[in-house]
């Protein structure tokens, strides 16, 4: 060691992680980043692929055949799924009303499809009718995108009746589940959808740096009769499929220590059981909400599709958001989120997923924003706000 | 939790990892991975982020601005490179000895770019003089691409010549240093090389999962000048730049976790000192490969570009190449590796790359190979091969 010049290790500072994602990891999964590196063809990597390929089925409901994972964030899960059905001459309908929608336009954009956009305000969800509606104009359409948990809004997409409209257009149904999946019910076969990805960071509570993703039958398909190579190499679905399953091709090294995480954070998710899961976030989200309402607040999203594991809130006139964002920072060690794009300023997100979604954190957010609002000049009404917090928690 | 359908953790077992990687990881940067999760617009993330860049540029030997990681592994880095630098009109001249050139060729075909391939044997490396040639005959040429060291032929390609005819051409210089970076000397500013990234899990020794990248300011104006935009969202290199730079704009969640490791090999790797660091694999992968011959076996690569980190040995007739592997694997826990492409059956690769590369595993490789290939037939002179390594170890 040369000491005179020696680097300092990083160590970061122990926080409470309220965002948008990532969430608080499982301690047994932060462990199970640490296990010592195997070969990526390793006889027990292998197994450990066709394990997490198992447990991804099972979390997204599905008996898709095609599953796997990606090598990077969930964008690469969006990056994959776009770029892999759709080439130049085909044709999409995007629902857009937030600002992951817009990124799968921005998207599709690229691979030289004609992009139909369907926009709904930034807090709604998008009106079924208006994609049968745009479907008129043009057909026939090849695919329909839609976001299920608008992370930028803290809208749930309802998925049925968008289903019904992609059968009734023979259309590719594609749906991000980035911050809906282990967190909310995601039902790939009972929807019928073809092409669904997720994040790891989220609702299953491990680092960021892999994005399960499955295709039907439809979507192999389409895969297969594209007349152009996908733009891209490294997320080529046929590539992955192939290094994937039992050909075992060379395409990358895996992220060996982030699928060890992915296995861990998926048995955990499996062990407490995908109900119970959904159960607990549901009613976390709701006592955090009803809290929130009863501190004075108002909620952004609207009622009918307000998500439970992501909670917009308004910031209230006369409030700097940034200020107490900072503040829970600094004086708490907790991170929450602003706005993003038209809503930026406007809004503070308030993630309760994986980990991060326990009825503590509830209690303790509601005592913390209440004071720092309080501190500001916002006449919050903690003792109200605990007290509604806890009616829905049934403690 | 549901007790009665519990799945089970997974926990692979102990290997020696000397393969083509990955290598061994630093206990310490197994230990960075666990460390908790923080958001990744945290002040203390983008200190890391910071901090990851200028030692990405020390190890890289550049003062380039434009430095960062993109999120994925080395392949990541290779598309990020290649789907950044070349639109339909431009021209490329890749060089091609292996695995690795040729999965070059492929993304720069994907690019809608005309792609002039410069072959030689995989075993060699390109000629410069062929390059030459190359580029008279069709001008002008945007970019020549070039793999310093290949990991399918255990070859290390000279770069000084290469570089001077890109000058004389104005032709951009991307090297591939995915094997070679923290283990053999890489001067990205005295190459005057224009794009240059790596992997993690090589010889720098941390996970696979990032892919530190550098481009000059020749290269970054080449950027803005594009007239189409990039084929890859995900890795667009001004979106990933304005997310790694002040601006902080948002593009993909970091994979937190994999720069926690990233920041702490770096530190590992300029600690001990680059100088020390490529002395030390040099020392190593010399005895090794002393030791090999002396076992009285053939190596592949030819003498005078023979990468230290890497070595390619030729499976003498009558030898089961696979069963050797598997025997390694089953009584010694010790992961090598075979051939790639026409390399397939006829060669084993065997990696002394990071942590992986110590005197220990040098003698305790010889030994074990060595009984192994007596056990099934070949008379490996086992004492003159120890005795060999040993002199080359200076013991």
């Amino acid at each position: 060691m040369n000491t005179d010049k020696k680097i300092e290790f990083f160590e970061p500072n122990p926080r409470l992680l309220m965002g948008p994602g990532p969430s608080g990891a499982h301690p047994s999964v932060l462990a199970a980043m640490a296990m010592p590196l195997i070969g990526h063809l390793d006889p027990d990597f292998l197994r450990l692929m066709d394990e997490c390929k198992n447990m991804i089925r099972e979390v997204f409901q599905t008996n898709n055949r095609f599953t796997l994972a990606t090598p990077g964030t969930g964008t690469s899960g969006m990056e994959a799924a776009v770029m892999n059905m759709l080439e130049p001459g085909d044709r999409a309908i995007i629902g857009t009303c937030g600002y992951f929608g817009n990124r799968i336009v921005e998207m599709a954009e690229r691979t030289g499809a004609e992009v139909i956009q369907v926009d709904a305000e930034w807090g709604s969800a998008i009106e079924p009718e208006a994609i049968r509606a745009a479907a008129k104009k043009t057909q026939p359409i090849k695919l329909i995108a839609i976001v299920h948990a608008e992370t930028s809004t803290g809208v749930q997409q309802p998925i049925e009746q968008i289903s019904e409209i992609a059968k009734e257009l023979d259309a590719l149904l594609l749906i991000d589940c980035v911050t809906s999946l282990g967190g909310i019910p995601v039902q790939a076969d009972k929807w019928e959808a073809d092409i669904l990805y997720s994040g790891t960071q989220k609702c299953l509570s491990a680092p960021p740096g892999a994005s399960p993703i499955t295709l039907s039958e439809k979507a192999v398909g389409a895969l297969s009769s594209r007349k152009t190579l996908p733009n891209t190499w490294y997320l080529d679905l046929q590539k992955l499929e192939a290094y994937w399953d039992n050909r075992r091709a060379y395409h990358h090294t895996s992220p060996i220590s982030m699928l060890y995480a992915l296995h861990r954070a998926l048995a955990i998710t499996l062990n407490e059981g995908l109900e119970n899961r959904w159960k607990r976030h549901e009613r976390n989200g709701r006592a955090l909400q009803n809290g929130l309402e009863a501190l004075g607040l108002v909620l952004h999203a609207e009622k009918s599709v307000r998500l439970s594991v992501l909670t917009t809130v308004r910031i209230p006139e006369g409030i700097d958001g940034e200020l107490i964002k900072s503040e829970l920072l600094s004086n708490f060690s907790t991170e929450i989120a602003g706005g993003l794009g038209v809503l930026k300023g406007k809004i503070w997100r308030i993630g309760l997923m994986g980990e991060s979604s326990t009825p503590n954190n509830v209690l303790f957010f509601l005592s913390a924003f209440g004071i720092l609002l309080r501190k500001y000049g916002f006449k919050a009404d903690v003792a109200a706000s605990l007290e509604s917090a806890a009616q829905t928690l049934k403690v």
